[in-house]
């Protein structure tokens, strides 16, 4: 089959709250800063009462990775579950609108589409709470072969290991892939994301999987050490490619003997870091699908998370194509 | 009656999609640059369907304002239709969490909540296509006497004129504040709301209102005029206090003889001017309820103005207050 696709992804379908909060607000809630916690509709609407006024934005840590990739003028597809309300229309249009294909069946009759809740702190961190109401109810039947094996690339969110029928979508969409010999990539998606399911990661990496992301805190959860220089020996010796972000002390990317340092890009302030791990791997995936080299994909990666942490929302706001020209890379 | 609000404010209460378009898409779907132009369902989700990933945020001329006034750290109430969906519920969110008291019963069964397309060029003007949706339920019965008699200024959009329920509950609230001794402030909203309804607004403003907010296209729209000077003369002896924007020149204020002239703020870069005459009326009317000079006011407007003006959205992102005392306002 032809690659019509740089990257195809899946991941959980949500629908973003962005608000303003102060430490205090993340204490009193028993909020841990820049984690993602999972909760149900009722602790959701609770907390939803309490913060201060919103903007609502399509998210999801794969759909702004997608989303991403059609900004650098990528061919990129998702796959995820909306319900059929007005949020999921939104999503759906979003990610359509960005020139990405979608057309996984919204739920009808089920929970609402999938709603996190981000606290934006004065320092840029986002603490998000997420209810994941209609995505997690996407199944192995909602992958569609001729997607998957038409993809250069197909990436897949560590988030998605939280729900078991997810997880067989997983496991389907990988072994599409591999039959079809496309590459197969994962992001480990939030620390207690690799606390939760460590032995189900390295299993599935080490059998199937090209390429991870990763930033500081999942990878040395994943190793189980302090030791970010051993994490990323290890992980080297796990798997093919390896992206891990650090921050403002930018990435390194590994594979086999080889590893490349990348410097983060400048930002004058850091409004919102929601999505920055996501347009990291838009910009690295960009690159390695049009063949670029590892040191080129890595600074597409930290030119992408440097336009969307200077703003709020986690999706870009400028063409990323035209960015990456203005700076000819 | 105690003062329980300084400012209680009636308007069609409305979620914002706010996307970036170039002129040409306007060009595409024949829209007027800067205008807000009615249409109904249809028409809006076939004109959503084109356009670029939006973002969703609470908005409505008058519930911008009351946002405002609260953002200033003034008492304040809304009054609005929303529908029993998720998007009325994150209207409904947004209002109480800026702090202001917001009880109008949702509307079941009906239209879904009003939603404003909003297409913003790169030169920072927004041009609106509205639909009104369940916001054009709202009745006189939905006027609670309560709130309009305890509100030092009551205030009125013009966009109300549109619909025919909404103008008899407009007679009852400046009925019941005429009878209690408040102010009664009106925006006239829209040029092509003056060409609707020139006669009726003539009316009105004679008859029953202290206070009106203008902008030049609208002022001279309602005196058929091209003459700016002349239209703001003629307002002058139409209603005892007028305050008439004029964008980048900043405002004018007349008050019987007297005559105040308001720069505007200097802004570094114009991102999206929706919001920012809403904003103007909040400082102003911050201003007005706290007995401040009417040179206060309008900088108090101009300022609210430019910080609206400075980012997407249509409301303050910062503390209004908070930024009145840094300038020392």
């Amino acid at each position: 089959m032809s690659e019509l696709y740089d990257v195809a992804a899946i991941g959980n379908a949500i629908v973003d709250v962005i608000a303003q909060a102060d430490d205090a607000f993340l204490a009193t809630h028993g909020l841990d800063k820049g984690a993602m916690m999972l909760v149900d509709e009722a602790r959701s609407a609770a907390l939803y009462a309490t913060m201060a006024p919103g903007v609502e934005t399509s998210g999801g840590s794969a759909g702004n990775t997608i989303a991403g990739v059609a900004s650098l003028g990528g061919r990129a597809a998702y796959l995820g579950k909306v319900a059929k309300d007005q949020l999921g229309d939104v999503f759906a249009h979003d990610m359509r609108a960005i020139g990405a294909h979608f057309d996984t069946a919204p739920l009808i009759g089920g929970p609402a589409t999938a709603r996190s809740l981000i606290n934006v702190t004065p320092d840029g961190e986002r603490t998000m709470c997420t209810f994941l109401g209609a995505s997690v109810e996407f199944t192995a039947d909602d992958i569609n072969p001729a997607i998957i094996e038409a993809a250069k690339i197909v990436y897949l969110e560590g988030y998605l290991f939280d729900a078991e029928p997810a997880r067989r979508a997983f496991a389907k969409a990988a072994g599409l892939a591999r039959g079809a010999g496309r590459m197969l990539g994962i992001t480990l998606s939030d620390s207690f994301v690799v606390e939760r399911h460590r032995g189900a990661l390295l299993g599935f990496m080490e059998s199937q999987v090209d390429l991870v992301f990763a930033n500081e805190s999942e990878i040395t959860a994943l190793f189980e050490t302090d030791d970010f220089d051993a994490a990323v020996n290890q992980i080297r010796s796990q798997v093919k490619l390896a992206a891990v972000t650090c921050g403002s002390r930018g990435s390194v990317i590994v594979r086999g003997d080889e590893t490349v340092t990348i410097p983060a890009y400048p930002v004058d302030q850091v409004v919102d870091t929601t999505g920055a791990g996501d347009q990291y791997a838009a910009g690295f995936m960009f690159g390695l699908a049009q063949g670029r080299s590892l040191e080129v994909c890595g600074r597409l990666g930290s030119m992408a998370a440097a336009e969307v942490i200077s703003h709020y929302g986690p999706r870009p706001m400028v063409s990323l194509k035209d960015l990456a020209a203005s700076k000819g890379i």
